[in-house]
Protein backbone atom coordinates (compact mmCIF):
# COMPACT_ATOMS: atom_id res chain seq x y z
CA UNK A 1 0.00 0.00 0.00
CA UNK A 2 1.73 2.86 -1.36
CA UNK A 3 1.55 6.30 0.15
CA UNK A 4 4.41 7.93 -1.27
CA UNK A 5 4.56 9.79 -4.97
CA UNK A 6 4.88 7.17 -7.04
CA UNK A 7 7.04 8.42 -9.86
CA UNK A 8 6.47 6.19 -13.03
CA UNK A 9 9.77 6.39 -15.19
CA UNK A 10 11.56 5.28 -12.08
CA UNK A 11 9.40 2.51 -11.48
CA UNK A 12 10.11 1.12 -14.66
CA UNK A 13 13.76 1.56 -14.09
CA UNK A 14 13.40 -1.16 -11.33
CA UNK A 15 13.00 -4.08 -13.89
CA UNK A 16 13.80 -5.15 -17.06
CA UNK A 17 11.90 -8.52 -17.90
CA UNK A 18 9.09 -8.34 -20.85
CA UNK A 19 5.67 -9.18 -20.46
CA UNK A 20 5.82 -9.29 -16.78
CA UNK A 21 3.68 -7.02 -14.80
CA UNK A 22 4.82 -5.22 -11.60
CA UNK A 23 2.23 -3.31 -9.79
CA UNK A 24 2.80 0.35 -8.47
CA UNK A 25 -0.23 1.18 -6.65
CA UNK A 26 -3.55 0.57 -5.72
CA UNK A 27 -6.95 1.71 -5.92
CA UNK A 28 -9.41 0.12 -3.64
CA UNK A 29 -9.52 -3.61 -5.64
CA UNK A 30 -8.04 -2.13 -8.44
CA UNK A 31 -4.25 -2.15 -9.39
CA UNK A 32 -1.86 0.02 -11.12
CA UNK A 33 0.93 -2.44 -12.97
CA UNK A 34 3.76 -1.26 -15.49
CA UNK A 35 4.29 -3.25 -18.36
CA UNK A 36 7.86 -3.71 -20.44
CA UNK A 37 6.50 -5.31 -23.94
CA UNK A 38 8.42 -6.83 -26.55
CA UNK A 39 7.44 -8.89 -29.35
CA UNK A 40 4.15 -10.98 -29.63
CA UNK A 41 1.61 -11.79 -26.69
CA UNK A 42 -0.58 -14.45 -26.91
CA UNK A 43 -3.95 -14.18 -27.62
CA UNK A 44 -6.38 -13.85 -25.03
CA UNK A 45 -9.43 -12.55 -23.54
CA UNK A 46 -10.67 -11.35 -19.96
CA UNK A 47 -14.31 -12.73 -19.31
CA UNK A 48 -14.63 -10.55 -16.41
CA UNK A 49 -12.85 -7.23 -16.49
CA UNK A 50 -12.51 -4.46 -18.91
CA UNK A 51 -8.63 -3.66 -19.13
CA UNK A 52 -7.23 -0.57 -19.73
CA UNK A 53 -3.80 0.03 -21.40
CA UNK A 54 -1.82 3.35 -21.47
CA UNK A 55 1.19 3.75 -23.37
CA UNK A 56 4.29 5.76 -21.54
CA UNK A 57 6.75 5.19 -23.80
CA UNK A 58 7.11 3.17 -28.01
CA UNK A 59 4.27 2.13 -29.98
CA UNK A 60 2.10 -1.00 -28.69
CA UNK A 61 -0.17 -2.49 -31.44
CA UNK A 62 -3.46 -4.47 -29.47
CA UNK A 63 -4.52 -7.12 -32.18
CA UNK A 64 -8.57 -7.62 -32.36
CA UNK A 65 -10.19 -10.49 -34.71
CA UNK A 66 -11.47 -8.06 -36.45
CA UNK A 67 -9.14 -5.08 -36.66
CA UNK A 68 -6.20 -3.49 -34.33
CA UNK A 69 -5.04 -0.15 -33.16
CA UNK A 70 -1.91 1.80 -32.40
CA UNK A 71 -0.85 3.36 -29.11
CA UNK A 72 1.41 5.86 -29.04
CA UNK A 73 2.83 7.53 -26.01
CA UNK A 74 0.21 9.85 -24.15
CA UNK A 75 -2.95 7.47 -25.50
CA UNK A 76 -5.03 4.80 -23.67
CA UNK A 77 -7.04 2.08 -25.05
CA UNK A 78 -9.42 0.37 -23.65
CA UNK A 79 -10.23 -3.41 -23.87
CA UNK A 80 -13.87 -4.26 -23.15
CA UNK A 81 -14.35 -7.58 -21.52
CA UNK A 82 -14.79 -10.54 -23.39
CA UNK A 83 -13.03 -9.16 -26.23
CA UNK A 84 -10.06 -10.91 -27.40
CA UNK A 85 -6.86 -9.02 -27.71
CA UNK A 86 -3.11 -9.60 -28.16
CA UNK A 87 -0.78 -6.73 -28.19
CA UNK A 88 2.30 -6.61 -30.10
CA UNK A 89 5.25 -4.19 -29.70
CA UNK A 90 7.47 -4.38 -31.86
CA UNK A 91 10.26 -2.57 -30.10
CA UNK A 92 10.45 -1.99 -26.63
CA UNK A 93 6.95 -0.11 -25.28
CA UNK A 94 6.45 1.29 -21.53
CA UNK A 95 2.47 0.13 -20.65
CA UNK A 96 0.59 1.35 -17.95
CA UNK A 97 -2.61 -1.38 -17.36
CA UNK A 98 -5.50 -0.63 -15.30
CA UNK A 99 -7.34 -3.48 -14.29
CA UNK A 100 -9.20 -5.11 -10.61
CA UNK A 101 -6.55 -6.84 -8.71
CA UNK A 102 -5.97 -10.75 -9.34
CA UNK A 103 -6.59 -10.58 -12.97
CA UNK A 104 -4.04 -13.12 -14.87
CA UNK A 105 -1.64 -11.41 -17.77
CA UNK A 106 -3.10 -14.31 -20.33
CA UNK A 107 -6.61 -14.60 -19.50
CA UNK A 108 -8.04 -17.71 -19.90
CA UNK A 109 -5.13 -18.54 -22.31
CA UNK A 110 -2.69 -19.18 -20.01
CA UNK A 111 0.85 -20.30 -21.47
CA UNK A 112 4.45 -19.71 -20.99
CA UNK A 113 4.20 -16.28 -21.04
CA UNK A 114 1.48 -16.46 -17.86
CA UNK A 115 3.16 -13.93 -14.74
CA UNK A 116 3.27 -14.27 -11.42
CA UNK A 117 0.70 -11.74 -9.99
CA UNK A 118 0.83 -9.13 -7.91
CA UNK A 119 3.97 -8.63 -7.73
CA UNK A 120 5.18 -4.52 -6.98
CA UNK A 121 8.30 -2.91 -7.71
CA UNK B 1 -18.29 3.85 -23.82
CA UNK B 2 -15.21 4.71 -26.45
CA UNK B 3 -13.82 2.21 -28.18
CA UNK B 4 -11.30 4.42 -30.40
CA UNK B 5 -7.56 5.17 -29.42
CA UNK B 6 -7.81 7.87 -26.95
CA UNK B 7 -5.05 10.62 -27.03
CA UNK B 8 -4.96 12.28 -23.46
CA UNK B 9 -3.29 15.71 -25.03
CA UNK B 10 -6.35 16.10 -27.14
CA UNK B 11 -8.78 15.42 -24.60
CA UNK B 12 -7.55 18.54 -22.57
CA UNK B 13 -7.50 20.54 -25.65
CA UNK B 14 -11.37 20.25 -25.91
CA UNK B 15 -11.95 22.62 -22.63
CA UNK B 16 -10.87 25.39 -20.14
CA UNK B 17 -12.32 25.62 -17.26
CA UNK B 18 -10.33 24.60 -14.04
CA UNK B 19 -11.66 22.13 -11.55
CA UNK B 20 -14.09 20.48 -13.66
CA UNK B 21 -13.45 16.62 -14.87
CA UNK B 22 -13.94 15.65 -18.19
CA UNK B 23 -14.58 11.65 -18.59
CA UNK B 24 -12.82 10.46 -21.29
CA UNK B 25 -12.43 6.77 -21.06
CA UNK B 26 -14.66 3.81 -18.74
CA UNK B 27 -13.38 0.77 -17.28
CA UNK B 28 -16.17 -1.54 -15.73
CA UNK B 29 -17.87 1.11 -13.17
CA UNK B 30 -14.69 3.28 -12.96
CA UNK B 31 -14.17 6.31 -15.50
CA UNK B 32 -11.21 7.98 -16.28
CA UNK B 33 -11.41 11.64 -16.14
CA UNK B 34 -8.74 14.78 -17.08
CA UNK B 35 -8.86 17.93 -14.67
CA UNK B 36 -7.56 21.07 -15.27
CA UNK B 37 -6.02 22.47 -12.21
CA UNK B 38 -5.42 26.34 -11.08
CA UNK B 39 -5.28 27.43 -7.85
CA UNK B 40 -6.58 26.20 -4.28
CA UNK B 41 -9.40 23.32 -4.39
CA UNK B 42 -11.60 23.13 -1.31
CA UNK B 43 -10.93 21.00 1.45
CA UNK B 44 -12.64 17.70 1.15
CA UNK B 45 -13.16 13.75 1.73
CA UNK B 46 -14.35 10.83 -0.46
CA UNK B 47 -16.13 8.70 2.34
CA UNK B 48 -16.65 5.40 -0.27
CA UNK B 49 -13.49 5.42 -2.53
CA UNK B 50 -9.97 5.81 -3.05
CA UNK B 51 -8.79 8.02 -5.71
CA UNK B 52 -5.75 8.20 -8.22
CA UNK B 53 -4.08 11.28 -9.25
CA UNK B 54 -1.58 11.41 -12.21
CA UNK B 55 0.01 14.31 -13.08
CA UNK B 56 0.78 15.00 -17.22
CA UNK B 57 1.74 18.25 -17.37
CA UNK B 58 2.49 21.17 -14.52
CA UNK B 59 3.07 20.36 -11.16
CA UNK B 60 0.03 19.13 -8.32
CA UNK B 61 0.40 19.78 -4.87
CA UNK B 62 -2.03 17.82 -2.42
CA UNK B 63 -2.37 18.80 0.77
CA UNK B 64 -3.25 16.53 3.68
CA UNK B 65 -3.93 17.94 7.25
CA UNK B 66 -0.43 16.36 8.61
CA UNK B 67 1.63 16.71 5.22
CA UNK B 68 1.64 17.56 1.43
CA UNK B 69 3.12 16.02 -1.30
CA UNK B 70 3.90 17.60 -4.58
CA UNK B 71 3.36 15.86 -8.19
CA UNK B 72 5.28 16.31 -11.23
CA UNK B 73 4.72 14.88 -15.05
CA UNK B 74 4.69 11.18 -14.75
CA UNK B 75 4.08 11.07 -11.05
CA UNK B 76 0.89 9.65 -9.23
CA UNK B 77 -0.76 9.13 -6.09
CA UNK B 78 -3.39 7.39 -4.62
CA UNK B 79 -5.87 9.00 -1.59
CA UNK B 80 -7.07 6.80 0.56
CA UNK B 81 -10.71 7.19 1.14
CA UNK B 82 -11.99 9.02 4.32
CA UNK B 83 -8.56 10.94 4.39
CA UNK B 84 -9.52 14.92 3.61
CA UNK B 85 -6.99 16.60 1.27
CA UNK B 86 -6.94 19.68 -0.87
CA UNK B 87 -5.12 20.28 -4.43
CA UNK B 88 -3.46 23.18 -5.43
CA UNK B 89 -2.17 24.14 -8.42
CA UNK B 90 0.10 27.56 -8.53
CA UNK B 91 0.30 27.22 -12.33
CA UNK B 92 -2.29 25.95 -14.43
CA UNK B 93 -1.89 21.89 -14.21
CA UNK B 94 -3.41 18.80 -16.42
CA UNK B 95 -4.27 15.72 -14.07
CA UNK B 96 -5.84 12.62 -14.82
CA UNK B 97 -7.72 11.49 -12.35
CA UNK B 98 -9.14 7.22 -11.99
CA UNK B 99 -12.42 6.92 -9.32
CA UNK B 100 -15.44 5.20 -9.59
CA UNK B 101 -18.16 6.58 -11.71
CA UNK B 102 -20.41 8.94 -9.77
CA UNK B 103 -17.97 10.15 -7.97
CA UNK B 104 -18.88 14.07 -6.82
CA UNK B 105 -15.70 16.40 -7.28
CA UNK B 106 -15.84 18.02 -3.67
CA UNK B 107 -16.77 15.01 -2.25
CA UNK B 108 -18.76 15.24 1.14
CA UNK B 109 -18.10 19.59 1.02
CA UNK B 110 -19.81 20.81 -1.92
CA UNK B 111 -20.00 24.19 -2.66
CA UNK B 112 -19.72 26.60 -5.44
CA UNK B 113 -16.48 24.34 -6.78
CA UNK B 114 -18.75 21.37 -7.21
CA UNK B 115 -18.94 20.46 -10.98
CA UNK B 116 -21.34 18.54 -13.20
CA UNK B 117 -20.73 14.99 -13.15
CA UNK B 118 -19.95 12.26 -16.31
CA UNK B 119 -19.09 14.95 -18.85
CA UNK B 120 -17.57 13.58 -21.33
CA UNK B 121 -14.74 14.97 -23.83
Amino acid sequence: MNQNVINIESKFACFKDYWSPRVIAELNDYQFKLVKAKGKFVWHTHQETDEAFIVIDGTLKIEFRDRSVNLNPGEMFVVRKGVEHRPIAQDECKIMILEPKNVINTGDSGGELTASNDIWV
